[in-house]
């Protein structure tokens, strides 16, 4: 049981883990319906114009404009009503001089047309209709290439999609789309004193939290995620983890006590690199940050709160970089409530709740959950500062 | 094909949008690892002691107190090692006067002691210890209840799972939670101007395109989404959907010319309640809503703009309402780059794309779906205002 031989800054360890993330090249095909919030893997060039054909813009006659050039109030054009189209219908003989049809808002133009008279604009007689004001050619309706002309691109590479563009992609007759696949992480919950939740817990363990704050976190902010049974803190145990993962991340969530991170530390050495082991944050010091072959390890703190600060603050900027997404952090001015006092020499993360503008430290121990989950959000106190004043002004980083 | 008789405003459609729409009452059970961003249905109480034992907070030695009162530097008290404890593991004796254990962090102190000396403060030698520095009762030990105390309600009824109120039920040992359902919205393609994507489209014909904008937002925001066959605007067609739909919301997307919008209006009033048709409110004229049965029924405007935009201000409120959630709108100010002209007696919703903090118009016309794919927002311009000058400060709605 050694203690930490060397922390790095909290800044320099946030620097590695986004050098050393790279970005995601593998790619799928998803169905559109499935494809919101999920990041573009090819450009999109529009293979036909749209609508692809002259429309009517409004409710209305079909004419040809040069018929209705002198119309005025007293003196109306007189055209015959050939016949009627609704919207998804092709009109079954062209528009002649002196004729018109009628047409609803979206139907194809029939040939022979060039404009639509708004039916505000006309009087319907017998079968005729009396036309009083004139329209140029073009008048009320829509051009074939009006929302994207053939070979345009409408969407890029790397565009993240949302209801608009899965609209464009639809408007293309597009069922499915080629999207970068999400990072593969998978976690492993460590430890003998943890169970799953769902089974029976003796005396002396406790049901294992790390996994499904984790799970959900990087689930929801655009990762897969697979959960696996609990590991024995053991070198074997956590090499065979090791070995048999195939992904972009193992994450190891445990290993409170020094002697079991320095087990781990050991293996990932073995098998591949350590970047950094040992942090300047509170809470957080013992996560470990390497790589073995395809695979980014986190060695993640084992207690509740820390675990999940870290992931927020130090996993989660890898992951979105991995997904190629950007790290979106919801940040609130607030009011600090009471005095908090920090330690010199390492960078805190301070969980607290915020309530009409006020920001109420919650931190209990970093054992607890319930810290966390009363936590609105939680602030960072830089290694420099020995305490923040009550009524000092902080930014909240909402969860 | 008659024009609109009466336009209400737009808050007042909001109001009653709002006023109509009831919160959810079915509950379901989901497993944890699903249940991020869902509506707790029921108070949590603990049904236990977390952590539940007294365990170390400290890599050291579980000790009695009393046994290293008045130790220090140069008179170290010597304890005899009985034994070893690791998270997860129960001691297999008692720690008798003049004994103690090492013990790793988070495991539960053995009967007998009382309180842990950490590593830093002793020195090992053989099968003895020597402690430099005393502990009082409890130092360094963390109580069977220090986190959540048995009978404590950890959640309430109506909170929404996050990340850390998921460790929560974990920590409670729970696979299962029980939340609202999610409101159930049957979405109806109407019009045979249109074919779904992935099928052959004829001359005269377009993609649907509204079913997926709207699915992919409805889905996004907390609804459950089902996609239904394209639907003649037949007065027999759309009386069927109705009948047949088993959900709270059915809805409508097309019917874009006058005559369409009334065929649906009349069957919602003869099977139902119509509480408004038509909305000053630009792009948004024709939508519809109304009740019939257990469902909510909005007839939303046919344009892909119309649609999209119409279902971000109106249809997003009443799912977010019924959902239990919140309606979080992103909102930041910009600088209007281009005049625009506004239609008095209409509000007007205005895709806008924000680029260093300028807002430019990007609307095209209210069927082309690139002009909302384009944009990065909306503003609103209200019905009392003709036109905002270039320069202007306007307030954009994120998508």
């Amino acid at each position: 049981m050694i203690p930490f031989k060397e922390l790095i800054d909290f800044e320099k360890a946030k620097e590695i883990i986004i050098e050393k993330t790279w970005e995601m090249k593998r790619v799928e095909e998803v169905d559109v319906t499935e494809a919101c919030g999920r990041v573009l893997a090819e450009d999109i060039k529009a293979g036909f114009d749209i609508p692809g054909f002259s429309r009517a813009a409004m409710d209305g006659y079909a004419v040809i404009a040069s018929d209705t050039f002198g119309a005025n109030q007293r003196n109306p054009v007189k055209l015959r009503i050939m016949g009627k189209i609704f919207a998804g219908e092709i009109a079954r003989r062209e528009v002649k001089k002196g004729e018109c049809m009628q047409i609803a808002t979206g139907a194809p133009l029939p040939e022979g047309s060039d404009a639509v008279v708004m039916v505000e604009n006309t009087s319907l007689e017998g079968e005729e209709v009396k036309i009083f004001k004139p329209v140029y050619p073009g008048a009320n309706v829509t051009p074939p290439d009006e929302d994207v002309k053939k070979g345009e691109m409408v969407l890029r590479k790397g565009d993240i999609l949302n209801p608009s563009k899965i609209g464009v992609l639809a408007a293309l007759g597009m069922r499915k789309v080629r999207v970068y696949e999400k990072p593969k992480v998978h976690l492993y919950p460590t430890g003998r004193e943890i169970v799953s939740p769902g089974e029976k817990k003796e005396y002396g363990k406790i049901y294992d939290i790390n996994s499904y704050t984790l799970a959900t976190l990087l689930k929801k902010e655009g990762a897969s995620v697979e959960i696996h049974p609990i590991v024995d803190d053991e070198k074997e145990a956590i090499e065979k983890c090791i070995d048999e993962a195939r992904g972009d991340y193992i994450i190891f969530s445990g290993g409170s006590s020094v002697g079991e991170r320095d087990i781990m530390a050991d293996v990932v050495k073995k098998r591949g690199e350590i970047f950094f082991h040992g942090i300047a944050l509170k809470p957080g010091k013992p996560t470990i940050f390497g790589r073995v072959g395809n695979a980014l390890i986190f060695g993640m703190p084992g207690y509740p709160t820390s675990c999940l600060t870290n992931a927020y603050v130090l996993l989660l900027p890898s992951i979105k970089k991995m997904a190629r997404l950007p790290l979106k952090v919801e940040r609130k001015e607030a009011m600090l409530a009471e005095k908090i006092v920090s330690t010199i020499g390492r960078h805190q993360i301070y969980p607290v709740r915020v309530e009409q503008g006020k920001a109420y430290p919650v931190f209990k121990e970093s054992g607890a959950i319930t810290s966390l989950s009363e936590a609105t959000g939680y602030i960072e106190i830089p290694a420099n500062v020995e305490y923040l004043e009550e009524g000092s002004q902080v930014l909240v980083n909402y969860f």
